[in-house]
């Protein structure tokens, strides 16, 4: 099955400490067969605070992987705005709500001036489900253009252009895929083929959906071609979804020239739609959709929209106080600089096994290849193994599994990034 | 557009007082034109305990609506529960969690035992979204049966068999409806024929899904065709899914005779699959399916399962606070008492507008109709906007729009009852 190589092998139970092992057999015996857990060695953990956790046993482990408590975990701004406002009420957005206006006004700011509406789901997989139904709505059409290894999420038609989940047999006929924009690839041209081909089928664009960072096709934060690729998909009559799930809210680092928290501004792009999650409650769940109001007025037209928890006071409260602490300690500043450095020293590395390294902000990717350049999945999942030994958790990814996926919260500063790259190279010289 | 009759017309802003009208329109202008707001005057709430919400002059309104806060508004322990969590550590099911553990043991303790296995996610239209790819991967089948004016969620999937969401062109080709149970439909007979129209497009049934209250087709408590409509359904090959996001966690009450906190219970079924929700964290966005150990082993076996917030150990502490709650404070036993005497008295209102009565535990459903006995739609919306003038908060439903939907917070009590029958009563007098 394709993913993440750095999951927990069941069979390997019996080699686990007594705690360990009767904490896994339980939880597979309570929540079943398709859940999984990372690492060779599961991981217990109890507390957060900034990028670290700690497990039971006390040990501080530092956080290389968790993009979603993006303000640091535990943040004590975040923790106070839900326990406040759950001890206040907590409903849903039949009612008026003052702070939900406030919350949409404010985050509908960040956003160029075409993006007039936001609808709030639970999920990133609830965002990209809407958004295509949004889309279908507004251009009557019910073809989809992903990336060839894309993830969006886990509903069932948000799964279906998802390949990188696995367990496919074959694409939905209404799907067509493109290369990721790694060097050479003119994804423009790809646009164009793939609309091409759901025509031969009869079927018309609805809309080209990409992660603007990405980052299950490995991390490529350059995709040059991203603006052909836009303008083929609107000459077609489809939208261009920017899902912003992963690289939103600041992640990818901001300077003068990128002047915005999100990643299609890097690509100097204007989405029709954007989805938005992970981050953007420290990890209460809240996501939501971003829209041209002329696509929402579309679907409207067709049905009302009611998420029960999706946009309660709650949940608001948490993205609030997050969006609040992403302005005021000017983390995509801090991310832009301290992800340069970050890069910089990895690309110095010196050692054959390291392949290419990519980034922008904190979100980076590092191949690890063998000795004649080809992905090398065997290392990378010794790497991510090795380095959680040693007390950094981070993951792999990518469609060969040998990209190490950097992504922590975006309080990650300047020592732990030296401490990462210094363990990174202790651990491959141990493996040379 | 069918749906509840009790919304805001956005053509009424101008006789709003002037902040209500403002924050009417800057929610409209942002969050778009496919949101709704109850009640001819939207109602700003601000605070809430126990069965009681205020809005921002202080008023206070009894709710009777809100089934979702189901051990009632701003609950202590439910808070607390919270604000200790989000405060050490809120991360993902990828890491080892005791709690998380031991809330899934304790939760499937409640179900029979061949349910053995609980998934989570954040939202029930997650939930049934999920369940439907489990029913799919385990029977190789793509058909599914609900009823006419079932109502299971929002992702494009489970919109495609919510027809009371309005606004579909069609059906699915996928999918048939049967009648809800009102006295005289045969379910069994309904169910039987519905596979027949599938086969005769060429298409085996995976799942007959019922809300087991059939809240949204006007409140059923009593289906008595129910166990023939699964054993239909099991004898072409499908599955049987119990939609408990309403009424499960005790709301429908718990006698002796029905020892159960789920709908299935009282109709002395054992489903294939569950579905949960709303009340499962009193508010805060959990929800999951429970399921057949082999069903999930099936759809395990053709990939992975990974929900980011789904699970995540705040949600958890939530969600085993309320189920705490819900067996401390015995709140089955109580919706079973305070709903019998509601039922009782509701039946007692001498007026032939009052038509049938229907309801288990605190999910009553009462048909407002005209002088020849038909569902009169406006009334009920006159009944619903002149009790929220009373301070009574509570909606109108079904497929005609025109049955009261009275389903509280648990803690609501005979006192309330009193009042709320009593209010209803006035209200329909002053309209004779």
């Amino acid at each position: 099955m394709p993913g993440p190589t750095s999951y927990f092998d069941p069979a390997a139970v019996d080699a686990l400490t007594p705690r360990t092992a009767d904490l896994v057999r339980r939880r597979a015996a309570a929540l079943g067969s398709a859940y999984r857990l990372f690492y060779r060695e599961p991981l217990e953990l109890v507390r957060g605070e900034g990028a670290r956790v700690w497990d039971r046993e006390g040990v501080e482990y530092l956080d290389v992987y968790n993009n979603v408590p993006s303000v640091g975990h535990a943040h004590p701004r975040v923790v106070a705005a839900i326990a406040e406002q759950a001890a206040h009420l907590n409903t849903h957005t039949r009612y008026l709500d003052e702070a939900t206006i406030v919350y949409a006004e404010d985050l509908l700011g960040t956003f160029p001036g075409h993006l007039a509406n936001v609808m709030f789901t639970c999920t990133g997989s609830e965002a990209n489900d809407l958004a295509l139904r949004i889309a279908k709505a507004a251009t009557g059409n019910e073809g989809v253009i992903v990336t060839h290894n894309a993830y969006h999420g886990v509903t069932a038609k948000v799964a279906a252009i998802s390949p990188s989940l696995g367990g496919m047999d074959s694409l939905a006929p209404w799907v067509r895929t493109i290369d990721a924009p790694a060097p050479g690839v003119d994804l423009g041209a790809a646009v164009v083929v793939a609309i091409a081909s759901l025509a031969e089928a009869g079927i018309r664009p609805a809309a080209l959906i990409v992660d603007t960072i990405f980052a299950s096709d490995g991390v490529f934060p350059d995709a040059v071609g991203l603006p052909a690729a836009v303008a083929a998909i609107h000459a077609a009559g489809g939208i261009f979804l920017a899902d912003e799930v992963q690289p939103g809210f600041g992640r990818l680092g901001r300077s003068g020239e990128h002047a915005s928290l999100w990643g299609f501004g890097r690509h100097g792009l204007e989405p029709d739609l954007v989805t938005l999650g992970k981050p953007m409650g420290n990890g209460h769940p809240i996501a939501g959709v971003v829209a041209r109001r002329d696509l929402v007025d579309a679907f409207a037209a067709r049905g009302r929209y009611f998420n029960t928890f999706g946009g309660n006071p709650v949940s608001i409260a948490a993205a609030q106080a997050t969006l609040d602490v992403v302005r005021d300690q000017r983390l995509p500043e801090h991310a832009a600089r301290v992800g340069s450095a970050l890069l910089a020293a990895l690309r110095e590395l010196d050692d054959p096994r390291v392949g290419a390294v990519r980034g922008a902000g904190l979100f980076l990717g590092v191949d690890l290849v063998d000795g004649d350049g080809r992905p090398d999945e065997v290392l990378a999942l010794d790497v991510v193994n090795a380095l959680r030994g040693r007390h950094i958790l981070l993951a792999a990814s990518g469609p060969d599994n040998h990209t190490l996926k950097i992504r922590p919260p975006l309080v990650f500063d300047e020592a732990d990034a030296t401490r990462l790259v210094t363990e990174l190279a202790e651990v491959l010289k141990e493996r040379a």
